[in-house]
Parts: C-alpha cells; sequence; structure tokens
C-alpha cells in the first residue's frame, strides 16, 4: 500500500514535469480505466483549463494529420508546447497510414514539449469519447500550452469528443465528392474555423465560396466564422491559421465564451458518465440477465423492461408521471 | 378520450392493413416521442419477429441506394413484400444525393407491397438508433416480409442499428481509398455478408481477395462470411445476393442462432433506454443546473459530480464498491 501511494505521487510529480513515460503511463490508466483511474482523475482535474484545447477534425483523406503535424513544427518554432491526441482511426498516429507518414511524425519523439498519444478507435472502457475527454485532462493538466485533437468528423464518439474542446477546426479539400461531404453535417454547426486545404488544387476557390454561402444561410449576411485556405504539405497558411486560432481563443477567454462552452462540456460529461453509471450500478443489483430471459420469452417491449429495471434499482415507480 | 382511443385503434387497424399512410404517421410519433408513442410501441411488439431485417451498410459512394432499389425490384418481382428505411444522409431517400436518383426511387411509390422511410440522422428525440429500432419494430409487426436497413457504416449510432438487425450486408466497392476503407472497421467483424458492388471495374477480384484475407485472419482457414460480387447499376449479382441472404436467415432460424441474436438486440435495447431513462429521472428529481454551477465554479471533476447525483436519485452511496 505504500509502496502504491509512492507510485501514485511519483505518476502526478511525472505528470507535472510532463516526462512523457509518466503522461504515457497515466494515458494507459485512463483509457482502460485501471485501478487508480479516479483518484487520477481527482488529482489532475483541478489543474487543468490553462490549455487552448483545439479539435481537428474533417473526413479522411484531406490532410488532418499533415495539418497538425505542421502545426505542431510552427507552435515549437514559436517555444510553445503542444501534446497531439490522434482518435482518427486513418492517421499516421494510430497506425492506419502509410510507414512514411509514421516516420515523420516519429520526428517530434525526441522533443520533450512534443507529447503524441494515439487512442484505440474502439474498445476503451467506458467509451472512446470517456477516455479522450480524461486524456485531454491529463495533457491540459500537465500544463502543455496547446492540446491538439484529430478526429475524422463522424459519428457520435467523435461528435462527443469535438463538443467537448474549446475549439473546432473543420478540414476539407476541394474537389471531396457529395457523399463524402454529407457526413460533415454533424458537425458543420460546431465548427469555429473552416480550413480548405490542398487550396492548391483545383477548385479551392470554388469550396471557399461554396462554405461561405453555407455560412452565411446560418449565420446571415456578417457571418463570423472563417473560411481559412491552407497547403499543409507546402507549409502554406499555416501560421495564419494558428494566429486566428490563437486570437480567437484569447477572445472567447475574455468575453466570457470560452467558460461558458466549458461548463457546456461539464454537462454533456456528467450526464454521460451518468447513463453509464446507472448500467453499472443495476448490474451490480439486479439479475439483469434473467428480467431480460423472461421479458424476451414473454416478448416484452424494451421500454416496458427498462421501465422496470430502473423502478427495481431506483425503487421509485417511474412510469408515473411518464408518456402514454 | 374516447376520439383518442378511437384514433388509436384506426391507427392500428391501418398499420395491420400496411396502409401508409397509418404507417407514416406511427413512425413520426416513433421517431419525435410524440404522445401514444409507448402504446403504440406496446402494441406493436408483440407482433414483430417475422420480417427478415437485413442492414445494408458500408461507407459513401459505394452504391447503397442503387443496391437496395435493386433488392426491392427482385424481391418485389417474387412478390414479396419489403419496407425500407434509410438512415443514411447520403441517401437520395433521405435527400442527400442527385434528383435522379431520388426520382427513381419515388417509381415504388404505386405498390402498396413496398414501404419506404428516411430518417432524420440526427434530432431524432432519444437519438437516431433508439428512434430506427422502434420503425423497424413497426415495419416489422406491419407484415412486412422483409425490412431493408440502410446506413453508413460509420459512427455511434449507426454502430448501434447494425447492431440490431438480423443480418449485415457491407457494401463495398474496388479501389476505395485506405481512409474510405478505415472508417469501416468498426462494423466489419459483424458483417454476414460482404458484398462488393460495382464489381465491373478494374481491380474488383483484387479488392474480393483482399477482404477473404481479412475474413480468414479473423474466422482461420475456412472462413464462413462470403464475398458476393455485386454491380447494381446493371442488375447483376442481386438475385445471388438475396437468395443467399435468405438462405442464411432461414439456417439461423432453424438453428437457434437468429433468436440469440435477437435477445442481445433487446439487451442493448434495454441498455441503451435504461440510460436515457436516468437522465429524465435525474433531472424531474433534482436541480442539476444548480449542482452544475457549483460544480464548475469548484472544479470539481465529472466523475464525483455524477456519482453525487446518481447518489441523490437513487439514495444509496454508489461510492462503496466503486474503484479507487
Amino acid at each position: 500500500m505504500t509502496k502504491r501511494v509512492d507510485d501514485f505521487d511519483s505518476l502526478i510529480a511525472g505528470i507535472e514535469a510532463r516526462q512523457h513515460r509518466a503522461l504515457g503511463r497515466a494515458a494507459t490508466v485512463l483509457e482502460d480505466r485501471l485501478e487508480g483511474h479516479r483518484r487520477l482523475v481527482r488529482a489532475i482535474y483541478p489543474r487543468t483549463g490553462g490549455a487552448r484545447v483545439v479539435g481537428v477534425t474533417g473526413p479522411p483523406g484531406v490532410g488532418k494529420s499533415t495539418l497538425v503535424e505542421r502545426l505542431v513544427r510552427s507552435l515549437r518554432s514559436d517555444g510553445q508546447s503542444v501534446a497531439v491526441l490522434a482518435v482518427d482511426p486513418s492517421s499516421p498516429f494510430t497506425g492506419g497510414a502509410f510507414l512514411g507518414d509514421r516516420v515523420r511524425m516519429q520526428g517530434f519523439s525526441a522533443d520533450p514539449d512534443v507529447f503524441i498519444r494515439s487512442m484505440a478507435t474502439r474498445g476503451a472502457v467506458g467509451g472512446v469519447a470517456r477516455a479522450t475527454r480524461d486524456i485531454i485532462d491529463l495533457l491540459d493538466g500537465a500544463g502543455f500550452d496547446w492540446v491538439l485533437v484529430e478526429t475524422v468528423g463522424v459519428g457520435q464518439d467523435e461528435t462527443d469528443i469535438v463538443r467537448t474542446v474549446d475549439l473546432v477546426l473543420l478540414v476539407t479539400v476541394p474537389g471531396l465528392g457529395d457523399e463524402i461531404q454529407a457526413i460533415k453535417a454533424g458537425v458543420m454547426e460546431i465548427a469555429d474555423i473552416f480550413v480548405v486545404n490542398k487550396a492548391d488544387r483545383d477548385g479551392a476557390e470554388r469550396t471557399v465560396r461554396d462554405l461561405k454561402t453555407a455560412i452565411s444561410l446560418v449565420e446571415g449576411e456578417v457571418p463570423s466564422t472563417p473560411v481559412l485556405q491552407t497547403v499543409a504539405i507546402k507549409n502554406e497558411g499555416i501560421e495564419e491559421l494558428l494566429g486566428y486560432a490563437a486570437r480567437l481563443h484569447d477572445e472567447l477567454a475574455e468575453s466570457g465564451g470560452l467558460g461558458k462552452r466549458r461548463f457546456q462540456h461539464l454537462r454533456l460529461r456528467v450526464e454521460s458518465l451518468l447513463k453509464e453509471r446507472i448500467l453499472d450500478l443495476t448490474r451490480q443489483t439486479l439479475d439483469v440477465e434473467a428480467h431480460l430471459r423472461s421479458a424476451f420469452e414473454e416478448r416484452e417491449d424494451p421500454y416496458s423492461v427498462s421501465d422496470r429495471l430502473l423502478a427495481e434499482v431506483v425503487g421509485v415507480d417511474i412510469h408515473k408521471g411518464g408518456d402514454l
């Protein structure tokens, strides 16, 4: 037990010093909900709030990873520390892409002020969004100036993630098919900055114009969400993008908008944890399997079954006041 | 009140007669959780279980909608009734694609034994997966021989959907980029039949071979999951695909495998409803807003907040026996 306390203290000390080994170990504890997970969260959480947490999202193939790599380089040349969390199954960070990309990313491995972590996009205990948020807290709490979170902008898990970062960059490219564009519909509303990457390709101006039209349909005649152009592979537009993101973050912090966002993030996370906990509690309290078996045999509908389970766990009649 | 009962009875009668208007109205009640929603579910649920519920999933652009249209035509020429539920944002059913596709789909509008419903891919009260499952029950309970559910195979919501159908067809095409292929990783394990559509394109044989290799890595030397080829636009391979799906469904029904799957589906649905209900109950019981405000100000971590809320609702100390 004493040993364990020592371990925990040294882990926290390692996190505070931004030691990569300690960060990696802590991230694994959070991702897999290993023993000490809750204690770690409690220790880290009060230290959070200092980082600029920026989501970089968009469909596969738009060059998010290259863009993130260039952002990291630019931040480093400006003396700022940065952590990257890749939740993108096609990212070189998570091993989904070409070896060349992965090797290039490893160029940062000797730099103590860059920490890169890839997330398994499934299998994390309690869900990917839960684990990702906890690891963002870890990196924020460890004192990185920036935390960049790379995700494919599709699906509930990923939408949940981008809904809990400070700023969202939505990346696209000229000439993407309608089919691909459609999948980003769910995050379009929460984008703070649109980025047209590979902007040296044919059709870039058209894509920018189309995006601006779409934005003004939502925001009116004086839209505030910008559409920036980058050619990440040639390092074009990176400084401008970073400058814009930094200014926007500062403005949000000053106006109180950032506080409002982070309050919403807390709400979403609490709700999501509450859902998870009720399942745990039901499994601990009741013989769920037996309930399900009898329901299945008697063809009881899922709503009636779940109401019955919850009533037994909570000890109240939740049918009262429900809908017809 | 008497009026309402009459309305309800006539709605149920309309559903039993597979009247399109009644089905459409009932689907809206289920999707938007309108008054009478629970009563409708209770009335429908015992009638379910007769349809073959088949998910057609895969990344955008592989031609799922055309494939579904051809499956519908083939089933109709065989005298079987079929309902289509499109949860794909890029589907012509949901208005995401070209006008030409949409018009072609309307070719079925005069046929009483074909019913087509598109789902909003967000905004459904209680979640898209919940609403989709309820509408599948409606269509199954109404007595359609087949219910085809078209989804893009990405994201939690859609994975939840394909996890609660009888059979899953995973559609791909030759020459899709690695990035796109990666997004289907989440549903690859639950595919019952792989379909290489647009199989007259270059690289079809290669794609089939690659898929077979991937399958045998999972299933061993004698893999059972087939890889079928179609050219939906030319109506090639459709009969074979349908025949295979029908045989597989029959075999599963005979072996008891179908019952096992459907029991798992009930479990998933009950768990998901339980999660939703605890949120409702917490909001009804506590001043969640005030709890969140004070937690936010005191920088209390989300786990501690959710535990506290749940403890107050459930009336037990759920910290006991929890992790460290």
